[in-house]
């Protein structure tokens, strides 16, 4: 049984543009924000508070959370990487913050320079603090399928990071496949090896698309019940810190393919189009969308027929 | 149950070539189809005998046939619009022709001139001819989730052409979506229309990736018992007369999926990619596969280390 219904969890204002090379002034971003919530998105990270000696390109966070105005409903989420993050990030009262581990313990050195097991130490009073705030609390559990070091990584992996999570009281977490070479029944076995842990009610998923994969990988996902995919606007994105990734996979894409399969996302596809092409405008790239190309392809023809 | 093996039925040289504004040398097209069946490819189609007024790139056909050293074992596959097309074939000796016919009235009156009914009754001597002197008969069928002209197409349509084709001989049928407009549910539903009329091991998948889909739909397609699938190394191809139609599904990224799913597709992927890499350089432009272009970087940076 498909579920009836999907949200949108947009990551382009944070996990897209925070990979892109160009400096984006806070303004762009704030712009694209809006766009997004007027498209009909309802959940997104809008910047994360890393700092900004390893991600300039998030330094305005402040001043974005500050400028944007919010929309009763919507959930403002936020990245942070430690206390350090968390304290400047709740002065900007985001309505959800985002945590993070690796399924990977090499990624997990390689990214932040400890373990998994003490990344999670990290993260418990961030987690607890931000409950206590009256906050929610995402994970992305990164490398669930594959690692750049250390090659494939076993469903076994993802079970210990999950438990890791829910016991310091996280309340939802991303199967993320961060260098996009998941396929479809791993990425399925990834999502089994979090439901030991979490309900299907409280699982993303969030796939790259460096294989081509991604979309196969979001049917996967939706034929086991989840119905919260994390995608990035344009396909905007990608991580730094692992070699040869691209993108998360376009909004545009799976929104296509959820209406086509008759799932309501509330989302307007042409406002969402929008909301890419001013962005990729700015960029000065093509949309990674192939929705977006194809449709605009069609826009552009009948206004001249 | 999921197929444990898989056959890709390789359209680079015919469906993606023709589509080419630029022309290819027959030598070029000859060491394509090499390089192809020394990956593993069992069965392609090599060229078309449609009147060089019409697609010039394929004006070689006989040229192209008479070059190529033959693998036993392996298909090779020609496709004929007529009569006249068939005789020319026939000469050279083809394993199988292909033939062809539209779900979509519209299309079929733009494309061919004529109604469904016409189409297929125009082929009706050809198969018998075909199928008399020992060859096997395919037949693709075009636009059977969505039309350029008529929008959607009810899978009562593809029930429709099904029995046609069926009817006169056709041993085995492609279920096209031609402008790439569709969706996993959407293609299930035209498979199970084929299904009334052709087996399952009668059936291949064969979709183009203008909404980014195609690969999606190609799991869909899988998870239904489909195991035969019509690819383009490096996403060659398009369909001159469907508007804004782009290439197939690039055989590299579906092949990589079944092979991260267990099924057996029988092709060495590098050499695959090499194959790609080949005829896009020829073509001065990036692979449309994305499995190419990970690969290819991972390749250089590993020749860098």
């Amino acid at each position: 049984m498909l579920p009836s219904k999907a949200q949108i969890i947009e990551l382009g204002p944070r996990d897209g543009l925070q990979n892109e090379k160009q400096t984006v002034p806070t303004e762009i971003k704030v712009d694209l924000i809006h766009r997004l919530v007027d498209a009909g998105v309802t959940k997104l990270e809008t910047t994360s508070f890393v700092s900004p000696k390893w991600v300039p390109q998030m330094g305005d966070n402040t001043e974005v959370m500050n400028a944007i105005q919010r929309k009763p409903g919507v959930v403002y989420s936020v990245l942070v990487p430690n206390m350090k993050g968390y304290e400047a990030a709740v002065l900007t009262k985001p309505d959800e913050v985002t945590v993070f581990g690796a399924a990977s313990e090499a990624f997990s050195q390689k990214n932040i320079n400890c373990s998994i097991a003490e990344s999670i130490e990290r993260f418990a009073p961030v987690v607890e603090a931000a409950l206590a705030a009256g906050m929610k609390v995402r994970a992305a559990m990164s490398c669930t399928v594959g690692c750049p070091y250390e090659g494939e990584i076993a469903p076994e992996r993802v079970d210990y990071l999950a438990g890791l999570l829910k016991n310091i009281g996280v309340q939802q977490v991303a199967v993320a496949d961060t260098i996009g070479v998941g396929t479809p029944l791993k990425v399925q076995r990834a999502i089994e090896a979090t439901l030991k842990h979490f309900s299907v009610d409280q699982i993303s998923g969030h796939f790259h698309d460096t294989y081509g994969q991604a979309l196969a990988n979001t049917l996967a996902a939706v034929q086991m019940g989840v119905w919260q995919h994390e995608t990035s606007v344009a396909g905007l994105g990608g991580c730094p810190y692992a070699k040869g990734a691209t993108g998360n996979v376009a909004t545009e894409d799976v929104v296509y393919m959820l209406h086509g399969m008759g799932i309501d996302t509330g989302i307007d596809l042409d406002k969402l189009i929008d909301a890419g092409q001013m962005i990729s405008d700015f960029l000065n790239r093509p949309s990674g969308s192939r929705v977006a190309r194809a449709l605009l392809t069609k826009r552009a023809s009948a206004a001249c027929a």
